[in-house]
């Protein structure tokens, strides 16, 4: 696979929010690698309150990451 | 997309908690970018409990990092 | 609104525990600002096991970011 | 409520694994008071496979929090 | 109970995955003591993907522990 | 079992978050040994967003460790 991160600095926290969705995107990547299927996928998963609810946990979960990798910017 | 979020550092923990919340709700709005469907799912998402605690618990995991970004105001 | 917490310090782990619980609410009452609404959902969701461990599951996620804010109580 | 725990100290980290496990029940008691009520629900509750894994989960969440308030037992 | 976890310290990083999945295990068993009845649980489990899934859930939360309390065998 | 991990460091993020998702593999592989039945499972579960999403939050709560265990990758 080609290189798709090579830090997690960022220099704002929005952007590390923004990389926190890029991996969690990537968990799903890596897991189904076809993006067709996930591009069929998301029509019916972006209208469920609890699937975005779920999307937004992972997102928490590396922006919890990514927030100490950058020592909160402070 | 316009900058939302310039710092973790909040006054007090009840601002951190509610930065907390525009984290979880952000996590959706990046995944689901149309504010008009967002709102035809909250009636229904709004009136189930497990989907509330769930919402819960998505702030929970970034009041963990506004938390230990603010050094939990101590 | 209001002021509903001031400081993550608490003198004892229980109560620690029990801010934990709070911060668990307020999760839920931020999402859903109905106190009727919430009230409406409570019988039902307090007698399924799973509904419980959920809540169970947000208010350890708090515990976490409580005991860490108090040194653990040590 | 009368004091149920006093501290996160234990002398071992099979005590602490157990103390995880009181913390767990205890979230789920302060969201279902009524013993009765909580009684009901674990005949059904203890023979589903995936209840019991969301359970373990929870005592995980604990047992990460009374790990680091015992500095691991090291 | 016996004694059946002694100290969070392995020898090498597979150690420390394999007693994770010995803690995610008690945490169940200690939920649901009788062995007889977690056996029965098994075959039908244990070919669900997202059961499977959410046992990994557990692991990964336990390894976490684990691999703080060995200074992830640096 | 083999050795299949000898160590959390890694040279880059990127492949701490391939070792990540190793980590979420062996997690279920030790649950259900049989590769023949991880294998069956697979074509519905990589077609289901869910699923999918689940098996992103477990690499997460893996890639919280392995990116600690490499501090970030400073």
């Amino acid at each position: 696979m080609e290189t798709w991160i090579k830090s997690l600095k960022t220099n704002t926290p929005q952007e590390g929010f923004e990389l926190a969705i890029l991996l969690a995107r990537k968990g799903v990547a890596y897991t189904q690698p076809s993006a067709d299927v996930r591009k069929k996928l998301r029509p019916k998963y972006a209208k469920n309150a609890d699937s975005l609810t779920f999307a937004s946990q992972v997102i928490a979960s590396h922006f919890q990451t990514v927030a100490a990798a950058n020592n909160y910017w402070k």
